[in-house]
């Protein structure tokens, strides 16, 4: 076996500043103006993962045997060190250094769905030991896969029967529904929305997403993003004042590159709070039994004054 | 909000030995014949989860709403108290008494599933806290549901999609595999096997199964069962050992209650260590990162000497 890979935190932290050549080669960041009146010389950098578990330069290849399908590992594996501040969070950065991040994980699929190779693109932000992070300054990962994942296949495909059905976007239904209802809604404005979903998985499940239809998160102009950057900053500081700076994951979804069907389909972000270990039904079987309801998270939230 | 469950750990656990009033309403028991060598009056309990997720008592009903999809919390929710000692574990039990417990998840699938709306049964065993486990007290769920989840559903067809194609069992043919090459083989004997599946999911997940052919666990005979509790109690000595007595979820895949396709599809128990939480790509969607090779893990469980 291997070594197990060593968490590395606090003074060591490779992401901190100072510590550039520790953290990798550039691929993009965000360079201040000199002079900036905080001193700091970047805003966001983007690295290669020091243990990439895809890489461009690997070949895809075809399934050689007909039981055990293996594959090569293509496609990109980044991380977006979303700070200089070793502990900044989303919580406590500006919204304005919050919108440097969404503008990276964008800048960089825009520039990954150039290689006709890669079909989708994953980004996942997880904080905290119990959300699997190894790292705890504010990062989060960018993966391209050369494939379209089952999670992302099924939820287009429903999305894909619920706008033939209805003739439109379901989740834009969604969005409609729950500004009506207002009971799982968390806060919104005239661009975007912050809510507990129906059939919440976990506890505190809270869905963050652009009013304004659109399949795909690499099409957002600047000022869309500076909207989900509010919208993402309040809901993150309702968050943590509610359950006192849980761990989480963040999952943006967001449609295949070159998806034609732009109708059907809404990308968005899910905030899943990791305030338990999953019961193997979940980890299996997708079963997740949660002890509170989305109703009730989402008034919780509501009067969760910052 | 609800008050969160309290959880409940050592003497005042209510799946010990002479707390069954407080452990709830017996369904099922195995009772030692007087007098007991061991002076314990029963080896295992069956009882109803004191928060049942579904109940036989519930109205399945249809969804009303076409968007926000809500049904009645049909089915079955139960516990099986593995042993009258809360220290015990599989690994330490005798593979007799551990014989118990899949006597006890058999009989009880052959009484449930004669109420016609049930339709599938999960078996979860969840220990340790990082397993989603809140008693230490050696226990397993059963769960009877009044649909076929998915991840049920996507197994079968890939079973029967297999079995089409190359007219046998692809569980046979990978077993056949598997004991002819040894690279991922733990252990096996005439019946048995136990092995690192081919793209494991997790470091030293590990696959128990039956050498002989069966789609259904409640199908199986008391001997059946014998051969496979060996293999079980032998699994999990060489995985304490190994791992330090790890965090771990076991679960049966069975197929759904009165499946017509008898040929394709091969129950089987799959031990998934939790050795560190799921990073968000696996929680959502299902892309798991490895670092330890199944053919690592299999020989170190094979050293791993009892």
């Amino acid at each position: 076996m291997s070594p197990p890979a060593v968490a590395i935190r606090g003074g060591a932290c490779p992401f901190c500043e100072g510590h550039e050549a520790i953290a990798g080669r550039e691929i993009l960041a965000w360079h201040a103006p000199e002079p900036r009146v905080d001193g700091h010389s970047w805003r966001v950098r983007v690295v290669p993962n020091r243990l990439p578990a895809l890489r461009v330069e690997s070949h895809y290849g075809e399934p050689t045997d007909s039981l055990f399908h293996s594959l090569g590992g293509l496609g990109a594996h980044e991380v977006i060190i979303e700070s200089p501040d070793h502990y900044a969070s989303w919580s406590t950065m500006k919204a304005s250094d919050l919108w440097t991040t969404l503008w990276a994980w964008r800048e960089r699929m825009r520039d990954l769905r150039r290689d006709i190779r890669l079909k989708s693109f994953l980004v996942v932000k997880n904080v905290g030991a119990a959300a699997g992070a190894t790292l705890d300054h504010p990062h989060s990962q960018l993966v391209a896969l050369p494939f379209v994942p089952q999670h992302l296949e099924e939820e287009m495909a429903s999305a894909r029967a619920a706008h033939l059905n209805t003739g439109v976007c379901a989740y834009c239904t969604v969005i409609e529904r729950e500004i009506g209802a207002s009971t799982r809604l968390v806060s919104s404005d005239a661009q975007t929305i912050a809510f507990a979903p129906f059939a919440a998985r976990v506890p505190f499940e809270t869905w963050v997403m652009s009013r304004t239809h659109g399949a795909a998160f690499d099409e957002q102009t600047d000022e869309a993003l500076g909207a989900i950057a509010e919208r993402l900053s309040d809901t993150m500081r309702r968050l943590d004042l509610a359950l006192g700076t849980p761990p989480h994951t963040v999952l943006l979804h967001t449609a295949p590159v070159g998806e034609a069907d732009r109708a059907s389909y809404h990308w968005h972000l899910e905030i899943i709070p990791r305030l338990v270990a999953e019961s193997g039904l979940a980890w299996d079987g997708g079963i997740h039994i949660n002890p509170v309801a989305p109703e009730d998270a989402a008034r919780y939230l509501r009067d969760s004054r910052l």
